[in-house]
């Protein structure tokens, strides 16, 4: 009898290369100027509201609060989630056959590709993309095709706002063939920050009602917008059918370890979703999400939603001074707490040490990697969410969270300015 | 362009027959004696130790500990593992490349069978099985390969021990080709409640051995053993090197509803688990991650593992009175907290009225549903972990969840008098 290699992994968990966190980390560890101020990781810099604390707390002293919860999520959750969400669908949503539950948006997205992909099958991404959209497509036996965003043409001469990065709807076309069966959008956009335009919406919209293909509509970071936001689910009857909206709890309360996500659709989607995520996780996190329940319940009555745009909108209007100082170009971000800086009049000294696996990555890797150790600032090489042929598009930029406290912000500020030495 | 349904589900989550718990669900609703008391899940019906709570709270209090954490888990977890269960595996075990954490044990599992399985391998299960393991070794593409587990030859006629269930090794040796790539075990076992002996582990390690087959090997009742307890992966250096061992802080600390599950084993496995679980989940829940590595830090001084076993056992012993009242017969358990009954003593009524998908399900699928809505208890047809081929097996046994507060279980025992009217 012969067998392969009892240790050899499964394709799809062997031979990648290393991923851009733990490069960034890595730098974080070896710089000499510490501690490093980190603007890489999306994660928040404070706490989340005190009043969802307080409900954490007092659903860890309720017994049923600590079992499993039902596999589609806490009736509670649904309830609270469908009463914030209807006036915003504007529709009454059904709290039992049209919201569920799952752990983090990242395994919702998984759930729905794996309810919905089967091999072989494609699933179209616009470029830059969040990073784990890809190995989750390709957990279900999808292969993936990308549409890039084009940038701003004039990004790196001056100050651009995200809205510049535009669709080529002909490129989309393309992209469509008889093996297509979802695609996924991302408003507000992760790392472009791009709020797509209602416009666009009904025009991508158009296109999956012409071919019938599911929308999976990632809106995450649908708290934080600073334009108007529409959603693609509310445009028609039609656009609604084929659509699954996926929602954060982590990302509403600042709370990115809670892994409480949702998504949002009719029933016939819905329960498909539902059905993946109950053999991929059974069920999700019982106190955490009672304690979600309480946050959108008194969200409203609280200010939270407007408190929140309002402090995150100052946050990225406050760390953008420094790059008008610099005269660095900067993409400004329409939503979200991402903001892409461009980098291009900084001259990176020549011979600078970079270990093998940067050097030999696009050049946003050695920015990243130089403002690490010269700096003591972390942020992202945005050729991460571009596939190898379109790296090139965003090689002079790095990607900034900016929820993070104001005093970390004034730091890390304080240290950029150091660029002014190394620019042309 | 010829395109199917788009709203055809991918077959991974079609068109399967309703669940158990959805049935005992339905029953519980509908039955006229309310409220029912429910031995049906395995959820704990007390909340998990004082110290435990304590700690998630304060946890919530800690910005860090609300944000993402590592992909592989906390370190601080990681580590409270490592020292718990080092002198358990006799071996000092490295936090960083020898323990993982994920979403409950049940992602654990899944995660494990994602970095192994390739389309077409197969994974061989004893059975009775816990039904979550088959739609998670399919999500991989993998096929399940059934042994059966022999129930007790005298266990409709007398009281017998969970050792009685026997493996026939040569029935196991049939199971394997050169597709085979994994073997899951289950110890202590659920719903049989059986501790592998010594001697079978040492004989399934042989095999796995010889044949070079993973282990997967699923401890998450790890706490809770009445007789010697052998953990396979301590057996021999060869064994350990192809064996994941399987943990659950939410069994060890009464908390299902927390997602905190964990796997040990050699780096050269570990790693790959480690990776499937970043592509599934990203991270595993901060807050309540931080909790359960207090939990180990501080069991032993407190002698919770000790308390958790004594209080267990007396809850078998005290809910098997009423078995022994009754003249039914039951398979004791040796570790968990499931108690198998044989219910062949009792009669249903000639017409009794069960509905369609009830009638059609084997015998045990009817008792439990009269012990519902007769009895008002709630217990699980354990033909729900066979194939169909071997549910004869179960057909008169039902399992009862005994990890509930005390006078739950004396609630329950005086119910269950209620079937000496309908015993033969």
């Amino acid at each position: 009898m012969v067998r392969r290699d009892p240790f050899q992994p499964a394709k799809r968990v062997a031979g990648q290369k290393q991923d851009v966190w733990s490069i960034v980390n890595e730098a974080a560890t070896a710089s000499p100027v510490q501690p490093i101020i980190n603007m890489g990781q999306g994660f928040f810099g404070y706490n989340p509201p005190q009043y969802v604390i307080d409900a954490a707390k007092e659903a860890l002293d309720r017994v049923e609060c600590n079992q499993y919860s039902p596999t589609k999520g806490r009736p509670r959750l649904k309830k609270a989630i469908a009463d914030a969400y209807s006036p915003l669908f504007g529709k009454e949503l059904n709290p039992d056959t049209e919201v569920t539950i799952t752990t983090g948006a990242n395994e919702g997205m998984l759930s729905a590709f794996m309810a919905f992909v089967e091999p072989g099958d494609e699933v179209i991404l616009f470029e830059p993309f969040f990073d784990q959209y890809i190995p989750n497509i390709e957990m279900a036996g999808g292969k993936v095709v990308y549409a890039p965003l084009r940038p701003p043409k004039e990004g790196a001469k001056r100050k651009t706002s995200a809205s510049e990065w535009t669709i080529d709807f002909s490129e989309l076309e393309r992209c469509i063939n008889d093996k297509t069966r979802m695609i996924v959008l991302n408003s507000p956009h992760n790392p472009v920050g791009k709020v797509f335009s209602k416009n666009e919406l009904e025009a991508i919209g158009a296109v999956c009602v012409k071919h019938n293909i599911i929308i999976l509509s990632d809106e995450v970071y649908d708290s934080l917008y600073y334009v108007p936001f529409t959603r693609i689910a509310t445009l028609s009857p039609e656009i609604a059918k084929l659509t699954l909206t996926v929602g954060s709890a982590g990302k509403n309360f600042y709370a990115t370890g809670w892994r409480v996500g949702y998504l949002i659709g009719p029933e016939h989607l819905i329960t498909y979703v539902s059905t993946a995520h109950m053999r991929i996780c059974y069920s999700s996190v019982s106190p955490l999400q009672e304690a979600a329940a309480v946050g959108f319940e008194r969200a409203d009555e609280l200010g939270f939603w407007e408190q929140s745009k309002r402090e995150m909108k100052y946050k990225v209007t406050s760390f953008c001074e420094v790059f008008d100082e610099l005269g660095l170009p900067y993409s400004e971000p329409e939503g979200g707490y991402f903001v892409l800086a461009n980098l291009g009049k900084v001259k990176l000294p020549e011979g600078y040490d970079f270990p093998p696996h940067v050097a030999e990555r696009p050049r946003d890797f050695k920015l990243s990697w130089f403002c690490i150790m010269e700096l003591g600032v972390a942020a992202i090489p945005p050729t991460e969410f571009y596939t190898d042929k379109n790296a090139y598009l965003a090689e002079d930029w790095l990607r900034f969270a900016v929820c993070k406290n104001d005093d970390v912000l004034e730091g890390a500020k304080e240290r950029l300015r150091g660029l002014k030495r190394y620019m042309v």
